[in-house]
């Protein structure tokens, strides 16, 4: 069995009857949708809340009810994906460009669990470039800003042009090299006039499975290690 | 003669040949624009970079030459309007929506002068509601980080529907009540993820005309004092 679909099914398991769950996007989080679909049709009482459109036409066709974020603050959980994750459970995600809905709905919830496979695992955050939000008038302004913390940014582009995010803005790639600091970074490039939000999710997972061939690992934030 | 166009006459005298200047906007600083065209006129060598649409049409009508912003860093001067002006010089600026784009711009010139009548002069900001610029996507939900943060935010409505701004987002008027630090205020507000920006201009202006039916006054920030 894939190791993607071993970290997502197993996600399911954490979501209980009543819950208000926040459905991530992604080839594992898919997994987990899947079973909480098939949960749903042997009777689970559940309200999902989706970080994407994908997602929510995904979580229709299985009928799972659905309901904005807005009415449904607090969640008990949101189940989502990561490109990378630290070793202390940082986060950068944003790499399919929902990033600004997936912190949203996150922030709103009570928990946050990742679910990827083994690849997305490293000790230090920025392999993976950065991606950051950011509003589309004067842009180059803003990626000169960037540049001066230290990211090289690169504009993010579609088949057609620039790539949108569902707000209308555009993503900067930022190539940070590897991140001492993801707390300080992050908070550097929020209070930049022209950022909307970045890829960092620090101090948020508080439960990470990793999928494998052989099964799936779970690993916990540790107590006094939230950002 | 009327108090808002002494004061934006005087400021056209800052503007020297071969500058390049942001040009706000307002009901104060749009007596600086029409003294700035009849300089163009006498032969003044001016590239102007306009925070809105309004202006950039005036000044297009006058035939002052405009440059886009990302073209023009650093600009040497910004002239722009303040809703309020503290003793520090601190303002609250974007009651007409436009706060992102004249941030940026002032944040892009080696000066900012503002321009006003006394009657936005204060001691402590607050009386006038801060604009909030926030992304529409479940805008409920950052309303109230806002309100834990002590404020009472209130969505800006137009003739038709939202108020929108320039770059399609929506404005929060948010009543703090008198700000004690606008500093560390401006600093939560901009954290929150679904704030895009605020109406807080801490530490930006240097120059303050503040016109009155006998004459202009000049206050200069003191040396210091900046934020």
């Amino acid at each position: 069995m894939n190791a993607k679909k071993i970290a997502g099914e197993k996600a399911a398991d954490y979501v209980k009857d009543g819950m208000t769950v926040g459905l991530g996007t992604g080839s594992t989080v898919y997994w987990t949708i899947l079973k909480l679909g098939e949960r749903v049709k042997q009777g689970l009482e559940l309200r999902g809340v989706p970080t994407s459109e994908r997602t929510r036409q995904l979580a229709e066709q299985l009928g799972i009810p659905l309901v904005p974020l807005a009415e449904a603050e607090p969640l008990d959980l949101t189940i989502d994906g990561a490109d990378e994750i630290s070793d202390e459970l940082d986060l950068i995600k944003g790499g399919g460009g929902a990033l600004f809905r997936e912190k949203m709905v996150a922030l709103a919830s009570k928990r946050l669990l990742i679910v990827a496979d083994e690849s997305k695992r490293v000790q230090r955050l920025g392999a993976f470039p950065l991606p950051v939000e950011v509003v589309p008038f004067a842009w180059e302004v803003t990626a000169r800003r960037i540049e001066r913390l230290g990211c090289h940014p690169r504009l993010r582009l579609a088949d057609k042009g620039t790539f949108l995010t569902d707000n209308g803005n555009f993503i900067l790639d930022c190539d940070c090299g590897l991140i001492a600091e993801p707390a300080v970074l992050n908070r550097k490039l929020k209070e930049l006039t022209g950022v909307v939000d970045t890829g960092l999710f620090i101090g948020m997972a508080d439960t990470v499975i990793i999928g494998a061939s052989e099964g799936a690992k779970t690993v916990e934030r540790q107590c006094g290690t939230d950002a």
